[in-house]
């Protein structure tokens, strides 16, 4: 499979790229709006991997070409980045393609961490609205941290929950997912369900902030 | 500690109930609008903890007579209820007691569990509106699911998270949730932070009900 990851060179496009490079066979290609900084990413990625003891190929494109070339296209951009890069890529996806969002709407106030969703109702549902129609959309990945992620020789133990009005692209991802030693795919049902897996975030963000000791918090459910 | 649980004739109660009557030493007080069905809940919880090899002492009182015995008082009620319980029981709470809201609001349609907050944005925060000012309110026990408490012989290993507002109050909750073999408390903040806590029970059933061999689920931080 080749993973697109566009935005591939913030904190979370990086964790689950060094996670694929590392664990899988699956291509990794990092996107950017500037293909310097993704050809920059790229190098860096495969020196971690490197560093990790497995030769992987990792390239970096401008994020349509990214998108061009990938079977699966993971938006890694900010919420308030997602639409412009589905239209910025719309011409490279197709009904093959699988369009993955892991962006969540947070804010902060003096009491910590509060979802904040778009007026669609969640980041989710606001990619489905930016895709083309024949693109299938897929959530998942929204609640793992990347500074976890990064680190390769953090063990995992944690769970990712996948929504999809397609069932073929929920399962894709989910494979692709359960590809990564140590996380488990869940299944969350149809894409409305999104807005309650968003909002595990910035959950996780307040625990993070309040308890000594526990850090880069993901969840298991059991 | 006494604690109170009104509405403890219902599911989540009877989960509490029997989980503090068997792993602890604090009184567990059953609460109810009608005294009959609270006597009736307490002999039948008394029961099961003792087939299970522990005497106990779990009485049965009307919700206000309850309230008043109790330490830490337990809205185990439907949110629905949770505004004109707390207006049945006022008069019998003050500044030393703690009550304890675990209430979410949820709508089901045909995709799934939704959350649905009341219009104060969260039940804890209806609770926080509808408590007397100087009673200290605590949010706590949501995202347990109470088939699970209830089998006094299952393994919990999962975690509730606390918010409040008053951080000795939030210590009480916290020291009773600890005293659960098996349940973890971690602090969440403030009750500002309670709408992403009480966002996590319909995700919870959303994955139970998608997933085959999951169910009664809770989470682990992790």
């Amino acid at each position: 499979m080749r993973i697109a990851l566009l935005g591939g060179t913030g904190d979370i496009g990086e964790g689950l790229a060094l996670r694929w490079a590392y664990h899988t066979d699956h291509d990794v290609v990092i996107g950017s709006r500037d293909p310097d900084a993704a050809h920059e990413a790229a190098d860096a990625y495969r020196e971690t991997v490197a560093q990790h003891g497995r030769e992987t190929k990792v390239t970096g494109f401008e994020n349509a070409m990214a998108a061009d070339r990938a079977d699966v296209v993971v938006l890694a951009v900010p919420p308030y980045h997602v639409a412009d890069t589905v239209d910025a890529v719309a011409e490279s996806l197709d009904e093959d393609d699988v369009l993955v969002t892991p962006a969540t709407g947070i804010k902060r106030d003096e009491s910590g961490f509060h979802y904040h969703p778009p007026g669609a109702g969640s980041v989710t549902a606001l990619v489905a609205e930016a895709a083309p129609e024949s693109v299938p959309v897929v959530g998942a990945f929204h609640n793992l941290a990347a500074g976890r992620l990064s680190d390769l020789d953090a063990d995992l133990g944690i769970d990712t929950l996948v929504v999809a009005d397609d069932e073929d692209a929920k399962d894709v991802v989910s494979g692709i997912a359960e590809d990564i030693d140590g996380l488990r795919a869940l299944d969350a049902g149809g894409l409305a369900n999104a807005a309650e897996i968003e909002s595990l975030t910035p959950l996780l963000i307040n625990v993070a902030q309040n308890n000594d000791g526990l850090h880069d918090l993901g969840v298991q459910f059991r």
